[in-house]
């Protein structure tokens, strides 16, 4: 596992990530609306405030915190069915959204959030690679607008979310841990992995796949190496744009 | 009818279109991609080519012209429901689609255009009344710019288009015929037309509904004489988009 | 556009109705039901009251007034698939049971009714050409039945219906204007139009649409002119059926 | 069980049938269209010539006979759910048209078919107990109709019906076994049975069902004796349909 | 009609059945379950209770009894579509579930049951001709079990099962009438017949179907005989795994 | 972390597994059929051989491997609604079924194979836990003999599965890393991850969720050493299954 011989197509060093840029107030009337880019993968992420919340919530007291996503038909290199006329969404799409709903709910205390949800929609305008990524770290963006204007408003007392959270995923691409994949190294990659964590640096969630070759525990622990600095870099640049 | 004491909310004049702006190429994997602005309804109106037609055309050596429509979740004041999510299209969405599909194939000579579709996705990432309208005029230059692409590559020897194709809302709001409603009007407006008309000045849908009282063959007159002006200036805005 | 070289297939003269026929109280079930024939085509319009409404008007104190469309599934030339079978409704009998809906919504007032729904269901038995315009000028019947039958047991104690309503087809065969288009018209015709006009007099909808070449203003005039004339002797028929 | 004390709340005899009537030809765009009536029972039947079979016949050199059944919403007393509206056909709804479909199969040679199929459709205008009973027997006369049209066409040189096939409902009421059961009796009997036989006296289905309590072996005995006479009658009134 | 000249491809005597087996307790959450056998034919069959009842019963003092079936796809000897893959059940697994459900009913007196409901779910781990009979008699041994569980802990003071119920298929094989028909038989036997009795020997469902030729009503009186006599071994076996 | 104070409510030290059964052949029809237990969690594992392969393989000279999950309506503590009569699978449903398929493919030369699929369903009889997990270490031993009967019969000339494969879940349960969680563990463990592995010792997936707070990089490793070594055990199990 050198570094040295590895040519990822972008020109990237591995440990490099994509030119990231994250745009609060992309649309009017969301409560949180982020425009988040990872190179040329763009999702649009807006946080609702709802005051309601599912029925296993009622009465609780407690909040939810829960995310949809969605993919234009045309996000992608080859036109898509639109999941809304194929009448369901696919297996992926309900992975992803669970995931990004997972990956939330793991930053909000629920009991202070009151009974209301924060409903995230993360829709992808554009697809090159680690789109689940950018939407968990977009999402937490809109989320931290929406509970500000909650907070603003004297509608919350109290902060209800405890840490941020951000994911990005790494891979072995020709046999060397790589940073951010994107499509054409996604589609070729051996293995393939995606890490959510907060910013305190606690772990959420961890999800390698091999594609190809089963994988060996150090090519494990290599790539949670890569993805604990990515993400280091990813807070950074999710408390950048609040300034 | 006097359109001296008419107050629009935007303050536009009664015969005054919103800021429009049509920015193409936005996306990158369409053949065509433009995102319309008419204020701040927004529509990412992408243009596919498919080299494949539905059955009722195959083997016909006509091509196909098709739109879909959706608008994200919180593209509204308040958050719909997600149509995949639900599991279908509501009749809304269906009926403006097929309205946007009528509209392109208006202008489209099935037969230059050979045994493929152009498959139109238009959808809303921002409304704020007119999201047809806008999707159409939209659709019409992605559609456009996909048949360029069709011509430089060779793929085709002449221009399937025939004309180009635009659309305006058109409305009664507090007794005088406004042009191009925005959300405030379009919901307290008595009265709302969209027009289809071509380049050339050809009619192509007329749908006029009373939503509160019925109207005149006058009030009729009016609104369709607005809407004529209306596409005048749409059609211009589509030219210079591709200089 | 001269009327004196145009032969309909029907032999009729361009601003000539089929033979019309409305039956009440077809079947005994309904509150309302009425049989229409617009020539060979003959749609079962039945009105039922409900004692609810659907939730946008719950505690309102304001009714609602509906409508669904169906056809059998060899009403037509070619079996039709079922749409109970396919599982969904398509895009076209959504279209036409939203435009049914309004119609009748045109002529009600919705407090007056008080909290109940007036459900017209439009079941095409056999069709040849204008379903949706027969459906519209018979629910209306219909409505008024329902309606006579809650004045007369009293539990309505004033008339929710503001005025009648009819609605009639117009469109350009062969170069001229005519009215009331049959399928052999309607399926090879230039423009196509739908006009929905209270007894009164007030339009409720204009839907015109070129099926093949564009059409002129002048053109569009004279459509809605001869829609006019017909829809002022199907408010004639109407009233002749409650005799 | 003796037939002197029962009082049928239309005052038939226990062995005594509803009027029957069977009209042909009642829509014109079917090869096969019956109008029905057991009483107030009033079902639509069309038999459609489809030249294509489903795929487990493909290929086969064997035809296909199949049914399908629905009822209009206001049908019933109360208004019903719009199946296709709905999204999907009720258990009930399946069932029957199940039965429809095997008991015309079972009067058809589908080698002397041949590789078409004979689609039925039976749709429920007004309900007053024994629908499918009704259904059955006039969807034989459609299909009668429809394999005529082929005959005469020369499009069939064999008759592919082997037999005439008809359906009755049976009951205890009362504690006395009727014939023909209209609503109120369906809605209170203890026991209701289908029975479908063909024109030869062979039996094709026999459903018996305890509504309330079971039933005994001689009660089911005296069900299907009356059921045969009931079927006997109805074979002559189908003969005389086609006079 | 003779039984010397016929020969069962399991080799059993035409009145006899197949190995029966009836495993109660076969998994561990339900109040009832049961694992049973006719052969090679295996149906888990679990009661459940719930602490509600549907719309309809709401309010009334009774309670209800219902039934789900379903096939693991490769019960088979090919394997089926899983039918929540499909997203619908068939028209088949519907008409069984609905008949289970009305057999279970027949021997509860919902009154006595109150407000709760026994959602009785058979599900098929290996087909070989008879799943529904199996399921019908398995599904009572698992009611009684669950029924038991109420009485035990006090939540019943008195039992609402007023028989047991069994049910039994037979068929013309051969020419001869055979009781507890196996895969083999069943897809090759002209008349096939499911017959559903109480304990005590009330006749609750018979239902009867010619697959090929019409039947007589004697073979109908000989199959009815032939049930009466399977359904008195199955009651007793009924009893027997309570021992 | 310690393990000396942890006290399991089986009992179990944090490294038992819970006892594993595996029985071959449990039902007849499927070409692999395997009844998996680890400990109260009990999974029907089938594997069927079909002649065709999805359209992405079609011409491929490829085959493939697929799987589909279920859970019987009450195989859990309280009854769960059948997916079926729901008419769709849920997120988690589909979430297990695609990680299964994962898991069976990375262990599938799908050239060997060649143009056949492998058809792996997974239905969960009782639930205790760790139903995943079960299901991937059944369906190998289900898939080894479905293609075990393709190598006796000469249709395979050479062995398409490379490597054996199984599954583990690992949580952090009171503080401390443990193995094989059951049902009382996963719902109030802190931490959950399910591990895939071959025989040789690759890794295929990990998946590990903070279910409550944050888990560390140190907790990770302890996590995937257990379960590191409870695979070694699992892949004995399935090598004596053949026994």
């Amino acid at each position: 596992m050198s570094s040295s011989n590895c040519t990822r197509p972008s020109g990237r060093t591995p440990t490099q990530l994509r030119p990231i840029s994250i745009s609060r107030a992309f649309t009017k009337h969301a409560e949180g609306s982020v425009l988040i880019a990872f190179g040329d993968t763009k999702v649009l992420c807006t946080a609702s405030v709802l005051e309601k919340v599912p029925p296993h919530k009622k009465g609780s007291g407690e909040g939810w915190v829960t995310a949809e996503y969605g993919m234009l038909p045309r996000a992608t290199h080859t036109r898509s069915d639109r999941e809304a006329a194929r009448g369901k969404q696919s297996g992926r799409t309900q992975e992803i959204q669970r995931l990004i709903g997972r990956a939330m709910r793991s930053v909000f205390d629920l009991k202070v959030l009151g009974e209301r949800t924060i409903h995230l929609d993360c829709d992808v305008l554009q697809a090159d690679g680690g789109t689940r990524t950018a939407a968990i770290t977009g999402a937490y963006v809109a989320a931290r607008d929406a509970i500000n204007t909650l907070l603003d408003s004297g509608a919350l007392k109290s902060d209800p979310i405890i840490d941020s959270v951000a994911a990005i995923s790494v891979g072995i691409y020709q046999g060397v841990p790589v940073l951010d994949l994107d499509y054409p190294e996604d589609s070729s990659c051996d293995t393939d992995m995606n890490v959510v964590m907060t910013g305190k640096g606690g772990m959420i969630e961890v999800q390698g796949t091999a594609e190809g070759a089963a994988f060996s525990r150090d090519e494990l622990n290599a790539l949670i190496d890569l993805a604990q600095e990515g993400i280091r870099d990813l807070t950074q640049l999710q408390k950048e744009a609040f300034k």
